[in-house]
């Protein structure tokens, strides 16, 4: 991995990555990913042959880096709990952990970021980021439905929707912390879906309403 | 307000509102505006000195134009029940009910789009988003106080947090619709965050869980 980490590939994407979250994929020229990366324009096009490839590559790392992390932070949850409400509720708090170990504001969403400029980029690049959000609704809806096995709804709610609340919390909340200058809407916004959670299912919360 | 929405300002300031918001703001040129609303470019630097002018301007017309849809909704929802509770919870669902006869994909949200390319603008751009954010906070927060004041919370909740949820789904769900090209996913987050306020204060959902 520090190989990878270090190569001139990994570089390119990196300083990309960071210039387009605060400049937009039109704002950033090759020019400057070249410039800011130390990068010659035959290293740069060694590795994509303009910049639709550079869109695809990032938004292929952006995606596998978000769910390596979800990944981690899930077998971590397993580890420190058998119950599958807990399991999501402690998920949630370890991510909360994180990004409030965060020493800038959160870089933002690349995900989000091309959204708002769908139509410089090809129709290749919509699909990797439609994957990637149905992946994270997958990733989520698999717990929800153990959860749902052992603990019933307090209120009808939509598996699916409830998976997709959590990638909208994180993109919601992410604009706010950007916005606000602060981490903790974000952090605000993950928390109060996890509430979401608890009265969704938690049988302790309606024993507290009494 | 006829004369005002056929103005060549206003025409001019449309165009580049649905350009940015397909195309980044700085994917999006003063030419290509001038092209789209049919005017010259006497006609453009008449209202505006530039580009940073346009993006002062398209803020400002963007947050008035929300704070009139939500004012409006929520006067209509004020006619239709005396419950503070109810009044929201019917604000949320003449909001959704307007999503639903949307014929396109919502446009998305100005706020979104400058946030993603903020090295772009200036900093009173920055201010004047951040002013529109607080005053959503402010209009759904003193119709929670008023929930509160009737209504026990079934947990503990920030008024403002709560608050922003409104924002924060708007915009997370608002990226989702664009992303699957479906505002079924924008309204789902909506009636997400309709149901996360009915559980923490209507009584009724609590009656339904035995």
């Amino acid at each position: 991995m520090a190989t990878r980490a270090n190569s001139s590939r990994e570089r390119i994407l990196a300083t990309a990555e960071a210039l387009i979250l605060q400049k937009g994929f039109t704002g950033t020229s090759i020019e400057e990913i070249l410039d800011k990366a130390a990068i010659t324009k035959g290293g740069f096009f060694y590795h994509f042959n303009g910049k639709t490839a550079l869109a695809r590559a990032l938004v292929e790392r952006y995606i596998e880096q978000d769910n390596a992390v979800f990944h981690e932070l899930l077998a971590q949850a397993d580890r420190l709990s058998e119950d599958p409400l807990q399991r999501l509720l402690i998920f949630l708090n370890l991510f909360t952990e994180m990004v409030s170990g965060m020493l800038t504001i959160h870089p933002g969403c690349l995900v989000a970021a091309f959204t708002y400029e769908l139509q410089q980029l090809d129709e290749e690049v919509r699909e990797q980021m439609v994957a990637g959000l149905l992946g994270w609704r997958t990733l989520i809806a698999e717990r929800l439905v153990e959860v749902a096995e052992r603990y019933p709804a307090r209120t009808p709610v939509s598996i699916d929707t409830l998976a997709d609340m959590f990638s909208s919390s994180l993109e919601g909340g992410i604009i706010l912390a950007r916005l606000l200058d602060n981490n903790q809407a974000l952090i605000d916004q993950v928390q109060s879906y996890r509430t979401h959670l608890r009265l969704v299912y938690d049988p302790a919360i309606s024993a507290l309403a009494h």
